[in-house]
């Protein structure tokens, strides 16, 4: 195997911890059929961290204790909780002369996440004796999104080629069922497998030369509980169908659609759903039709309707062609103004994906006004797991910290305790089909991710999803111990490094909520005015006093988006978030700040201290050598040294530009070059 | 066929002129044999201008008058004067009671030069019985460099794909051949037909499996009087011969070599030589081994000097790994600081072939020092022809005036008078192998160079490597008449707008030698800090109050490179020639001009004109519709609004880059975004 497992590499347990759960694992009562994935799973665990091979029977056992997996209906006896659709139960306790460990619940699925997570509770160290779980996924859709490619190359991938395809082939082998392991046991539902950006050969996806394959993989996905989805384009009735046109209100296009339906289904009856990137940067949609997002979505929700699909409609919606001396146009208004109007006009089984900010992904944005502002439109909250421009798995950047921050978030749509997770999870506005995507950070590396840490965020993403109640701190000290085991130092010195992590790269880069000053196209590496003249709609105007996009009601208008109070805090230079403060406003180099410094000085200090919390990190990594394997060691320290170098070239580009705009010295004298 | 002739384009004559050309074309005796070039050339001409199908002769004529070709060796009569390799006469004469036009000179090239000066001459109107002329051509090597890869695509092409490869394979055909009369026509000698770059693929070219084909290619070529190049790759025998090594002084390398050689000349008795980049932006060379260029191009030298060949070395090594915040090193310094202490180590077939300009074909930049700075080494002068940073054939830039502008630089190597033109010559320091290379800006599109107008760059070229003495109005007026037709309103607007195209280019992008604001990579279209933070050293440092690198004694002391008394006008802010200030000065925004303007000011008129003037030139074309070829006048027109649109976006985006740096408003109230 020339990969790891990741937080699911299975290492011997302590021996005092060991012989009381041999008893326990030695012999598993199943009282399912088809229950390969369960039985593999907990064979693999019992094998390399208990040294015994349990024997798997499909009735109750008479030995005095034993676990027993099976499905609420099959147990010998009633349970009276509801776990839900997804949710389980491992509960420990005295039946027919034995002591069980029951691991049950309604679904299929459930049992896969009941699986995994007994593993995980035994590994962190849960007293098998005294089990008694009830768990629930908070968000009915746990997804991530691909944006692999036919030929193999990923977009936005920083951990080498696709896991899913290569050479316009599909490939279905035994790393795809560890991804599929590695998936189940976080919680993950579905997954789109190619890139939102549907090609040339990626039409052909839905065609059946690939729905072959494509089946087998949905096979292979189902025993863990994952349902498969695709990336479509809009047009495809025009690619595939030999039709002059895809307008959604064209009876022979709805037609199309509800064949290719019925033919994909055919294929894969449990087939999730299309996710639609539509009128964004130059992927067809409605409107090239003269319809509306909602005619377009609708259209095709209802092809998708009789077999139980679902379309993912995202709402990364701008003008891409703006021109840089067009003042009124607004970038972070776009959402809203597309979306917000179209409230209630989707169907039942059309979800609208949003992205956390009104930009994109940016190391800091504002939550967007979206959330809140829909009410009556199922959402799903997308987060960037891969780290477009939060240092592409060179940079260690942990993401969980801002994730939760977002989540956290207090839209006031409902008053107080109208935050974003009570949202995607449906609650507040009673709605069932919400969710989470997270654009996948895994590729084919040795390590999945390219940076050994950075498999924390594909965890956290899918630990949030989950449950965006449960403490992130708590989720990064799970996941290194599940990674690294139990040494105190590494606990201590991993979790300092990722819970810092965010907040450190912010510092060195684009700190104040400024963004968008790098490289343009592959977005690494500063370059202040890269994008100042493009035709993206990210500008930030600096001159030879003031920085920053006047997004107020005064300017863009774009504050009024936010229910109150947000739009009045967010509308005032006073009380605006400081870490948001050059999002919304235009701010003087004077500017003084809270902590009574100027932006200026602060800019500079923020990019001082970045460079020292890595250099910091340095030390805190070695410290851990032979504490962690040599190879991850190794690996993660290269990393490190990379991202030193490169945190000072962000603080000297930096810096050296906002001194050559303004002349203004470091107060405290540190080299800034001229 | 799908391309036009450009300047080969031959009309019918206008009717009062044809009769008396009919009788002298009517029958041709051409003395010599395997002279189907020159026939082709007389058929074509006469066909298509006279209306006739001329006779061809082997001896001489009983006829009243008629036209004789020959070498003057096969003449039946002596010839006083020595036309040289290269040159010819053309002269009517009476001899044996007829009148002849004599075409002789000494080389079967020669006279494929006369034939084509010859009706060149005749389409201008110059009188046939009055001919009297004996041209030589004032420089040995007038080369095209072609920038072309295997794959058929072109760096820095703008003109559709190669005309010579395709898929890795290598085109001979009816174009190919129409390709060598364009260029015969303008005296091109000798042709590279690969990218400097020479990558993987290319590094098969020396091999059997395309030598050949080459040798076709080599043969057709040889009959317009054109030798066959290759650019090579350095590190070759690794590559190909299986050596650990390329260091040129390992006897086994240099014997790898000669054999190669040798290999190469039994295809290709003529192959014109080898054209290296080494050491230079990643390409191998002799630094690699610890060797100099001089050891690594004379082992090469060596190889090829018994078959009569050259190597034809590039001067452009630069550190290209730069660091801006490195303020010491000047890429400016480079080539001279390279090469400047090998003069008199090359071979005597060995060339230094150096850019214009000490850095990289900028709008404008001040004349490389090598020229001057070396006395014993032959130099090429490198131009180019395919407009990278000078508007990638959407925008007209006629590049003759600024090449002319070099050539009459005065170095004062030897005292006054010491012109780069006589440098290249090989006059003033009295040596045999020097010349010209052009950057082709030719590709498969239909008029050979994307933008019709761009034709003239090229002809241009060949007419000042032939003579750089002459009137650049007169080459323009020629190729206008040659290429449109007598009309004088064409004449008018097309002179106009070529004379003055270049220096309008420069005002509405980087004028006082600012340069290298363009967009990385593509290098098309403003971006005012695009290259400020990357590694390539090309920087201008722009602050609050100042900009451009200080170059001068007290800088980077690249003044110093220069002789006497450039050194010194350069080296004072006072009298260094304004349109070269940022290049060789930091300056204050507000210094003042001699035209008593600010620079600030001046930078925000001149960006103001640039615009007008290409309105300007869109009118001078308007007018000329029904006057060129329909489809010529709308290629030309689109291109000319793009450029007109480009046009503005430059001056925008100039003007608010200043702006924004200083606050400085404009002092006539013109539109600056702010």
């Amino acid at each position: 195997m020339n990969y790891t497992m990741c937080w699911l590499e299975y290492r011997k347990l302590p021996e005092n911890t060991i012989s009381n759960l041999k008893d326990w694992f030695s012999s598993v009562s199943i009282l399912e059929s088809d229950a390969s994935a369960l039985k593999n799973e907990i064979r693999e665990f019992s094998e390399k961290s208990l040294d015994i091979t349990p024997r798997f029977h499909s009735r109750p056992l008479k030995k005095k204790k034993y676990i027993m997996i099976g499905s609420l209906d099959s147990l010998p006896f009633g349970i009276e909780e509801d776990p839900g659709e997804e949710g389980f139960i491992l509960r420990t306790q005295n039946w027919n002369g034995s002591k069980i460990l029951v691991v049950t619940g309604k679904t299929k699925r459930s049992l896969v996440y009941a699986v995994f997570d007994l593993i995980r509770r035994i590994r962190l160290g849960e007293d098998i004796e005294k089990m008694n779980v009830l768990e629930k996924p908070k968000a009915k859709f746990r997804m991530l999104n691909h944006w692999d490619n036919l030929d193999g190359s990923v977009e936005r991938g920083y951990a080498g080629n696709s896991i899913f395809f290569k050479d316009n082939r599909i490939i279905v082998n035994q790393r795809t069922r560890d991804y599929a392991r590695l998936l189940a046991s976080i919680g993950i539902n579905g997954v789109v497998i190619n890139n939102v950006n549907v090609k040339k050969q990626e039409v052909l996806l839905i065609e059946p030369v690939y729905l072959k394959k494509l089946k087998r993989l949905a096979d292979l996905f189902r025993e863990y509980g994952i349902r498969l989805y695709l990336s479509i384009n809009f047009a495809s009735p025009m690619y595939l169908g030999g039709l002059d046109t895809a307008d959604p209100l064209d009876e022979r296009v709805a037609r199309w659609w509800r064949e290719k339906a019925r033919e994909i289904y055919d294929y894969i009856p449990d087939f999730g759903g299309f996710l639609v990137k539509a009128d964004s940067e130059f992927n067809p949609g409605p409107h090239m039709f003269g319809r509306d997002h909602a005619e377009g979505a609708n259209m095709l929700a209802r092809a998708l309707a009789p077999f139980g699909g679902v379309v993912i409609w995202r709402a990364f919606v701008y003008n891409c062609l703006q021109d840089w001396r067009d003042y009124k146009t607004d970038r972070a208004r776009a959402a809203y103004d597309n979306f917000k109007p179209l409230d209630g006009k989707f169907d039942d089984n059309v979800i609208v994906q949003i992205k956390y900010g009104p930009m994109d992904f940016q190391v800091r944005e504002p939550v967007n006004p979206l959330f809140g502002g829909l009410e009556k439109t199922n959402q799903i909250l997308e987060l960037q797991i891969t780290q477009e421009y939060t240092g592409q798995q060179i940079h260690l950047c942990f993401l969980g910290t801002l994730w939760k921050e977002i989540l956290e978030f207090d839209t006031f749509a409902k008053g107080k305790g109208s935050y974003v997770k009570r949202i995607v999870d449906g609650t507040l506005f009673g709605r069932e089909n919400n969710g989470f995507a997270g654009v996948s950070n895994v590729g084919d590396s040795v390590n999945w991710t390219g940076h050994d840490l950075a498999q924390a965020n594909l965890y956290a993403f899918g630990k949030l999803a989950w449950n965006p109640d449960e403490d992130i701190e708590k989720i990064v000290e799970d996941w290194i111990r599940l990674t690294f085991g139990d040494d105190r130092k590494v606990l201590e010195n991993v979790s300092y490094m990722l819970l810092k992590s965010h907040r450190t790269y912010e510092k060195y880069t684009t700190p104040f909520g400024l963004g968008w000053m790098v490289n343009p196209g592959h977005h690494y590496g500063p370059n202040p005015e890269g994008y100042e003249y493009s035709k993206w709609g990210t500008y930030h105007r600096a001159n030879w006093e003031a920085i920053g996009v006047d997004r107020t009601s005064r300017g863009t208008g774009y504050t009024l988006q936010y229910h109150s109070p947000w739009r009045e805090i967010f509308d005032d230079i006073n009380t605006c978030p400081e870490d948001l403060l050059l999002f919304f406003h235009r701010v003087r180099y004077d500017h003084r700040l809270k902590s009574g410094k100027t932006l200026i000085q602060a800019m500079y200090d923020l990019h001082f201290e970045g460079v020292e919390e890595v250099e910091k990190f340095i030390r805190k990594w070695e410290e851990l050598k032979d504490r962690v394997p040599y190879d991850v060691f190794e690996r993660v320290r290269e990393r490190l040294h990379t991202q030193l170098e490169h945190a000072k070239e962000w603080r000297d580009v930096i810096n050296t530009y906002f001194y050559r705009r303004t002349g203004i010295p470091d107060e405290k004298g540190r080299k800034i070059y001229p």
